[in-house]
């Protein structure tokens, strides 16, 4: 057995190697490329995927993954490898190549479709392209077998072993508490953030980026930070891990946020076993335990007041003329300013989740076809007013905002809010291991905080799905009272609730 | 015919992808790859050359190679594309995988032992290592059928279709006379260039930099320039190339003529035709031609009178107080002092050729088994006494100091000498042609030179072989004369000889 699993481990290494050189070729992309390369680099990623697909699904691996099935005690790492590998090789195979040409063509036409329609805010134009997508999710879901619910087999891509009706029964949860929330907020005289809103030279806030995450403890020997449009975590292999960022000189928070933010995504993605490099089990346990990560070290940790304890007087220094006369407590509160706004990915923290909500509801009734296309605006907006009080002006900041439909990423939205609620439910459970963490970031310590995180969450890699790494972890599956209570608590103060 | 070469040219392009994906992760791993990550790096790039290697010898290439061998007519792209496929075939087929594989290993271990050896300034410790690279090196040219010369087989890896005989009856040439140059420049009395030695930052050098080769026609939406510890070009495509440039603070030459060579290779790698992009034609047409278009940016233009009557007040106007008193003249003449040096990297115009003399010769003697190893140091010696005047006083700063023989890069050298050679015989046709170039390079204006180099020799690519392409551009084979012609005026100036 030992060499079948060699065998089977020299392959997954080549295909990882080759999605790793395709990480870069994108990375690059992103951040350095002369404009005039696009072409031939679409091209290079191209023919990597091609290979690593090829290589992946070969019969060679069904037939290896099949001899090494019960070959492993259940609880070992060989025995995690063989079941992530069968799981990806039974998706890889189910989908005819010429489906996944098919696909290819559809979405790149309909990304420039979403890109017309949103510039001229015209959800006509994109409509078309989405029925498209929406008849390949059908036939995409239809390659599996039968789940509970069809959405299932879209979520299960990005939150594996999730059930559509567990992330129904947590947002219903959610919802109600949550609207409650944010109504009590609304009726509290608003704080002021107008300081955040001023000039702030790009080089500053790198420079102070720069140093709270190296106090989180961000090693420039494994990691980068490059500037790109879209900020990203991208990993190369366990020891090269960066991220990138992008600065808006007019406001404080993007950068300042962002950086924390892929930082938490840079951590996990650095942490897993080194025994795990060149396998699937490299990997985060899913998207939504991914963002967990990334907003525990923006939010929980970020937006906490003891960190700026710590960290204020820093900032303050860097910025006297903005920030020499605003006070500790205003600017903890201005940071943490809560607004019904049209964008999800500008929502503050007690927002965010109603924007998943809504997503998620109307892909939902799209897969279930009880929405027409055609209505998907006003749905929109119905909901908007609804959850959020406001109605988009224009379909460009409403239905159009996202990019996500155009490449078929249905599923994809509510791994968001997942993060969000495992980040608290997390930390819980790491406030009553390490009693005295805040204190310690008032001290601007972190590491007992990072040993945690590494200890228990990252380095599993991807050996547990989602609901069994929180259970085994928290003692319960994922669950949103430990969200609700943190936003409650900090908001209460925040508003003087 | 047409199905039979768009078969192979499809598995073409997929090889020539997987090159170009290597070509970035190099790219990386030289100028922002954090320290840890070079492991992984190291494993996808082999990864990378491991498939691209399959792929290209895979029988049907071969196939395909003979049933188009007749297809085309000689003077065709196509012809040209079969015939370059063909030869790279042929090579690639002819060593044995176990054999690449031995030889990885073994020159991995050869460029530890010379680290080590350099480091420690003995021969003795690379010795071993160097003895196992020629026997490799041996077993190589044993694969090939029986050359003139032993050494043809090595060379031609590097100058298609060169022989060893027609390098060496230029070097002859060139040797007598260009050691009578050196001994007529030893009883003049030096130039003082010790303004060139003084602290010129970084910031500064880059923007001059950068000012030069943009009047030069580098297009900074097809190119880029980044920093690297060793610089170098490297092309992911015909439409993004970059150079990266290392700086030097205490010493002004370096980056400045430095960026003017890698751009020389930037403009031949973005110069081919755009057809032969993703197909072996889309090289250069050897590493001697690749030399001659680096040389004359370096030295044809960068170091001529008439470029810095346009560029110096620019430069003084950037250092003032280093060259603010400093006369043109007397600045042409620093950036073109003459002195016998050990380092080989480090030469002038007129002294390097003769390390590179040295250094053939050698390597024809142990290709050839008439010197034993262990008396290179003292071989290596006499040499730099009967060319250069000067002795090394210890193996780093002698035999030691390349790293070429540690890879197994035997016939790699002569190619710096004959691009100086093939450098100086375009410039003469060049000037023929284009009878005013010394006006316009003293008006700044480069745009016909580069055009002429596009037309004659980039869009080329590696089409023809480097004595064709020489011969077809200026009438005749590669010939020491023109260089020489260009070295006396040039020094009879400087020197006044």
């Amino acid at each position: 057995m030992k060499d079948k699993l060699n065998e089977l481990k020299s392959i997954l290494a080549e295909v990882h190697d080759l999605n790793r050189a395709g990480a870069v070729l994108g990375w690059d992309q992103q951040t350095y490329m002369p404009r005039a390369g696009a072409e031939a680099r679409g091209q290079q990623m191209g023919t990597l995927g091609k290979i690593a697909h090829e290589k992946f699904t070969d019969e060679k691996v069904g037939q290896l993954l099949e001899e090494l099935k019960d070959a492993y005690h259940p609880e070992s790492d060989e025995f995690a490898l063989i079941k992530v590998t069968r799981r990806q090789y039974d998706k890889s195979t189910r989908v005819p190549a010429a489906f996944v040409a098919e696909q290819a063509e559809v979405t790149a036409a309909a990304h420039e479709g979403w890109v017309e329609a949103r510039q001229k805010s015209d959800f006509a134009i994109f409509e078309p392209h989405l029925a498209k997508v929406m008849d390949l999710t059908k036939r995409y879901i239809g390659f599996f077998p039968k789940a509970e619910h069809p959405y299932d087999t879209l979520l299960d891509d990005y939150e594996p072993g999730m059930k559509t009706a567990e992330v129904q029964a947590i947002f219903a949860e959610l919802r109600k508490k949550q609207v409650r929330l944010l109504q009590a907020i609304a009726e509290k005289k608003q704080v002021d953030d107008s300081f955040l809103h001023k000039k702030y030279p790009e080089a500053k806030q790198r420079a102070f980026g720069e140093k709270v995450i190296t106090a989180f403890g961000f090693d420039w020997t494994r990691n980068r930070q490059d500037k790109a449009p879209h900020p990203f975590c991208t990993s190369f292999g366990i020891h090269d891990v960066r991220i990138t960022t992008r600065f808006n000189e007019k406001f404080l928070n993007p950068a300042l946020f962002g950086t924390m933010h892929e930082t938490g995504h840079a951590f996990y993605d650095g942490g897993f076993n080194p025994s795990y490099e060149r396998t699937p089990l490299a990997n985060g346990a899913s998207l939504g335990v991914h963002e967990s990560q990334s907003r525990m070290w923006e939010n929980l940790v970020g937006r906490s007041l003891p960190f700026w304890e710590h960290f204020y007087p820093e900032l303050q220094a860097a910025f006297p003329s903005h920030l020499g006369k605003v006070k500790l407590r205003d600017f903890y509160r201005a940071i943490n300013k809560v607004e019904p706004s049209l964008i999800r990915v500008e929502a503050d923290e007690a927002t965010y989740n109603m924007h998943i909500m809504l997503r998620l509801e109307i892909e939902i009734a799209m897969v279930e076809g009880t929405v027409a296309l055609k209505d998907l605006p006003e749905l929109w907006n119905t909901k908007m007013q609804e959850y959020l009080g406001i109605v988009p002006p224009n379909d460009a900041q409403g239905v159009l905002q996202d990019i996500h439909w155009s490449f078929g990423g249905l599923g994809y939205f509510s791994t968001y809010a997942l993060g969000n609620l495992i980040s608290a439910q997390l930390w819980e459970k790491i406030n009553a291991e390490i009693t005295d963490l805040s204190a310690q970031i008032r001290a601007g310590k972190f590491d007992a905080l990072l040993g945690w995180l590494r200890a228990n969450i990252h380095v599993h890699g991807r050996k547990y799905e989602p609901q069994e790494l929180v259970q085994k972890v928290t003692g319960s599956k994922i669950n949103p009272a430990p969200y609700l209570r943190y936003l409650e608590t900090k908001f209460s103060d925040v508003y003087g609730l």
